[in-house]
């Protein structure tokens, strides 16, 4: 019999646990009945761009101490890529695969990368190329369909939650305005997030700007005088998506030539532009009345993704145990599918790793639930009990006097 | 004999230890030998507004287990204060004292803190009235003449190194041309901060910019570009402070109404302009030669100075001692002074606390030695040696390759 090789690749933004899921399926593939079928495990250099290349990093010999430390390391250990691939590209990753004689096809991502896999995974059925596809999930923005969440997210969470409590033990100090722009073009998971540090009826962030509810420059104007005027300070939650009724997204109202990614996508991050916009119409709001309001604006930025020291324990375990369950499911025969991570009970907090069909999830996007949304400017206190077992705990905060 | 009570403040931007020091000066004046002699302690609400304002909240009745929780929170637990008094505001500040029975003074804080100090001691002393006063270091931008370094630096350089570790792990996995602006208005410490956690060759940050030297728009320019046909990628830390050859700030040449603080200081932090402003000179050159580059930049903002979870246990340490030699020395009778830490040893790591004349460090401004700028644009390897033992150990990296 020839030899069964397998590819795995990590694609799209990288996540401070993605390492783990990479290891997970080596070890999976290492462990799992049937292993012996398995004659190479190949690393995809830059994900697609690897494959169709031919640059592949061997990991089959690489050593258990060796890939426990890079399960520690953030970001993908195997590089990644902006590339969307079309059909077309699709053949030729599948030309690649008969070439290397690949067998196991893993591929780490959010939803534009399931989409990849299912299409390579369709195009092997549709020529009759025995191939195992499976799809293994990571995006901090946790904007998966049929996850209750994904990797990635809930160190992205506790980065996001311990800047904010950070934040807004700085806002009470030193009192005025503040707005930080978090992470997240359709979901406001992560910008929700930073309600979790809360504990006093006074902490902020006093307001929250997600994605899924129109954004008004008006009723944000008055949201934040209000709170100013009764705390005096301020401490506001936005996401980079945020759009108005039209659905435009306010980011690329501010750019003049707004530069979009290979998925057609406005640039929002990697720019203090929205932050600024946004401190701007504050001060202009304020000098109207005669005021000197004292606003400033910080963008998250890429830190939210790999901060290296600021990971969930659940998240890297669940990363690297959705990749051992991807690698048995191969090992075990099915040709697609894709794991979904689905919790069976919040206290105890248990989950299970289920496979489900990739068209499920590729290319669709989950949002915050309505619920979740509370007057369009805030979180429910819901919310922490769906995220804090995702986050684990948070460092101690002890106040001398409530304001 | 009348109660001789003490007041305790903290003053300027609020770092991750300063309650460290607050909580060490507590507990100094309770265990020292002739803390009978002390009433009341005091925190002042908000520094210097609240001595004038007679805003106090009492610390000599807060159990021990609750102190230590506060000094595990970041920020200043007592409030702080943009006020920089006047010898007007300091009489105010010496009339409030008599009017408490104030004899003992700790004001925790940076230069500008210090010279608060150093005022309105040389004003008790004027006046014959029997007052201890105490500087307390604390500064994230480490510029403190007279110390080794300043209690708060090592926990946001821990945050600054953490995130460039994370940050060149990402700008590897997706390439291109990444800027990070870091804090520092005069001193280049915490920008060089970036390099800590490089071991590779070719890990990032490539390239450092720190106001010690004179930045030319042309040179980063070709410095990037030179770093970006190397290796496909070029990872930049930048102080927020970056000035031309005149001294004129490179974020004094963006906004078109530059906002001032109370200390006469141009607006550089909350704001992403500086980078956006890099990034943008960055594009148009590689358009200018038909290339589109992928070019980004991220501002780390107030987020460094506060983040909860990521405090150096060196920097914890040092702040609480600070506060209990500050508390020994007034209790022993010292008049005026301050707390300087001073590194007697780096292998093993040694300190001793000294007691030096407010004078020699108030309104003065340290600056990183020339010897640890390299080519006006890296930082020597040497820095590692002064500032590891100041930021602890740091998150496990492994590569699978390395580029």
């Amino acid at each position: 019999m020839k030899a069964q090789n397998a590819v795995i690749g990590q694609s799209g933004g990288p996540t401070a646990v993605i390492n783990q899921s990479l290891v997970g399926i080596v070890e999976g593939l290492r462990q799992a009945r049937g292993h012996d079928r398995v004659g190479q495990v190949l690393g995809a250099h830059h994900a697609v761009d690897g494959i169709v290349a031919g640059d592949f990093i061997p990991l089959h010999e690489v050593p258990q101490e060796r890939l426990d430390r890079i399960a520690q390391t953030p970001s993908a250990a195997l590089g990644s890529s902006r590339s969307k691939p079309d059909e077309a590209f699709c053949e030729r990753i599948l030309d690649a695969f008969e070439r290397h004689d690949v067998r196991y096809f893993f591929y780490i991502g959010g939803n534009d990368s399931s989409d990849t896999c299912r299409i390579v995974a369709e195009k092997a059925q549709a020529k009759g190329y025995d191939l195992r596809a499976i799809h293994v999930p990571k995006t901090i923005d946790n904007d998966l369909v049929c996850n209750d969440h994904t990797p990635g997210f809930g160190s992205a969470a506790k980065f996001v939650a311990q800047a904010f409590i950070g934040d807004n033990l700085d806002n009470r100090a030193l009192p005025g305005i503040k707005i930080n722009v978090i992470m997240g073009r359709h979901a406001g998971f992560l910008t929700a997030a930073s309600t979790l540090g809360r504990h006093g009826a006074d902490d902020g962030p006093h307001l929250v700007y997600v994605p899924e509810a129109d954004f008004d420059i008006d009723r944000f104007k008055s949201d934040v005088e209000s709170v100013y005027r009764r705390l005096g300070r301020c401490l506001i939650a936005v996401s980079e998506g945020i759009h108005d009724r039209d659905g435009t997204p306010m980011a690329a109202k501010l750019a003049e030539s707004v530069e979009k990614d290979s998925h057609g996508n406005v640039q929002l991050s990697g720019t203090g532009a929205l932050g600024d916009y946004l401190a701007d119409a504050l001060k202009d709001h304020f000098a109207a009345k005669g005021e000197k309001a004292r606003v400033r604006a910080d963008t998250f930025g890429y830190l939210q993704r790999c901060f290296a020291g600021c990971v969930s324990d659940t998240d890297a375990q669940e990363a690297r145990r959705a990749g051992h369950v991807a690698a048995e499911h191969a090992l075990q025969g099915v040709t697609s599918g894709s794991i979904a991570i689905q919790r069976t009970s919040t206290t105890p907090y248990r989950v299970e790793y289920k496979l489900i069909p990739i068209s499920d999830v590729a290319a669709k996007t989950r949002t915050l639930d309505p619920a979740y949304i509370k007057s369009g400017n805030d979180i429910d206190p819901s919310y922490h009990d769906y995220l804090a077992p995702l986050v684990g705990p948070l460092p101690t905060v002890e106040l001398l006097r409530l304001r």
